[in-house]
């Protein structure tokens, strides 16, 4: 596998792929692997004659009392993982070679980017659109996948492709979860053990509402209302929010005619979880 | 000439471009053709295998109380003029095409889109940066060309294309002027006999300043201050601004050391014109 930390470098590999009419797919990642990820490299595999994955912890994403500084890191083990799992070529610039001296361009997504995690944190998409904005320019695959957990991001990353005619396709590949239910995440390292034994009630809830839905609950307010009753009684959990967005907008809906979104970000201590569930699917 | 009225009909013809080995150059315009777009059809017609234009007159990029319905039109006579001129294929979408509904997403240019235009224009570099995104993203170029009489415009593109590492070189050509000096403008059509008698003073008080500066005269402020005291000399002329900015990042500058840009933006009556001069090259 091949390691790229310039723009130039990258731009190479992509070319010869082109040229040698390969179909390139791309995994942007900012670190500290699990097993989703690796969903995402397998997919791309299977579909793509090329692989090429990114490392890099975005600042521009990251609130000012974020956690960037403390953001997992593991290079060789990500290198080792990556190709294991048969990437072709791993981008890992450095923060300079992404945001040089003069940098000023944002994307700005609206709409499906105001609600959710882009309420709780100020300016997270904006710092996610430019990145990825970029590192598609980089890279050029025909295909990009991400992750069913981080829903919002993928609908807006969504979004920004169709708005700003980015020539490729968006794939969204299906959560992976520890066997006991909780979504991977690399922040999951965070936990202490007593929060590590709660995070799996974050899934049950969300399967709890979805069989309530299924049952013909449509009142989104009573639903959301079933998850944050049960979170509550997780001591120390906080609830950042816990809401039904409709699909694939994130508007505000008063009653289930489509499938949804039910989406939740909750902290334990300094640790902030995420994880949704489709309603009415 | 191929015209093309839908994204995937232009992506069609871009696609075959490609295939056959042809670099594309590209020429976005907002049509009401004069010869300093010709100039650009030119250079890129002498340096890429297809030529691409678009017609495009982009509302994003209009203030509420600026000229866009009246903005002139003559799509037979520039279909006809592009053609004449030898170019391959015309962009001509519907507002509609371009901005479904649902559109959402700006492309936002700090540093050099805050100044002169930008700060008369509230919003108009940033309706530039998104049009040009999606139309580079459409045509997939592999050089754009530009005038140098829109100066700003093409260093905020400059800057964008850099920032978000579009894979494209932008290309500026010199400014094609009247016998008289009046730089060509679309909007010169606007103007009074009495106004477009005194247009080309414009530009002849850019030059007078240019003579000072390479004369030895190092102040940015007595240099504009020339050009403003020529300006206020005609009747029912209304200055936007007249202003020395460093390059490429149009800073402020209190003396002239290295090659800086004077621009200007006066107004005869409802027409705004613009106009520069690069000083010390």
């Amino acid at each position: 596998m091949l390691v790229c930390s310039t723009i130039a470098e990258m731009r190479d590999f992509v070319r010869d792929q082109k040229v040698g009419g390969r179909q390139v797919g791309f995994v942007p990642t900012m670190g500290y692997l699990h097993q989703g990820h690796m969903a995402l490299v397998e997919r791309a595999r299977r579909e793509c004659g090329a692989v090429v994955a990114s490392i890099f912890v975005n600042p521009l994403q990251f609130g000012p009392s974020e956690d960037l500084a403390v953001y997992p890191r593991d290079f060789e083990r990500d290198r080792a993982l990556l190709e294991r799992y048969g990437a072709d070529a791993l981008f890992y610039p450095a923060v300079e070679e992404m945001y040089p001296r003069g940098f000023c361009t944002q994307v700005e997504v609206g709409g499906p980017a105001g609600c959710l995690c882009g309420k709780s944190r100020p300016g997270h998409f904006r710092g996610v659109a430019t990145v990825v904005a970029k590192l598609f320019n980089i890279v050029q695959p025909d295909r990009a996948y991400f992750g069913q957990k981080d829903a919002q991001q993928v609908l807006v990353i969504k979004r920004m492709v169709e708005d700003l005619n980015l020539p490729l396709e968006v794939v969204t590949v299906a959560t992976v979860r520890e066997s006991d239910g909780l979504a991977m995440s690399s922040r999951n390292v965070y936990l202490s053990r007593e929060q590590r034994a709660m995070a799996p009630s974050l899934y049950r809830s969300l399967k709890a509402a979805a069989r309530a839905a299924s049952g013909g609950e449509r009142d989104p307010r009573r639903l959301e209302g079933m998850v944050r009753e049960n979170i509550a009684a997780l001591p120390g959990a906080g609830i950042d929010y816990v809401e039904i967005r409709s699909l694939p907008d994130l508007g505000e809906t008063d009653r289930l005619t489509a499938p949804s979104l039910l989406a939740l970000a909750v902290r334990f201590g300094k640790t902030r979880l995420i994880d949704n569930i489709i309603l009415g699917e």
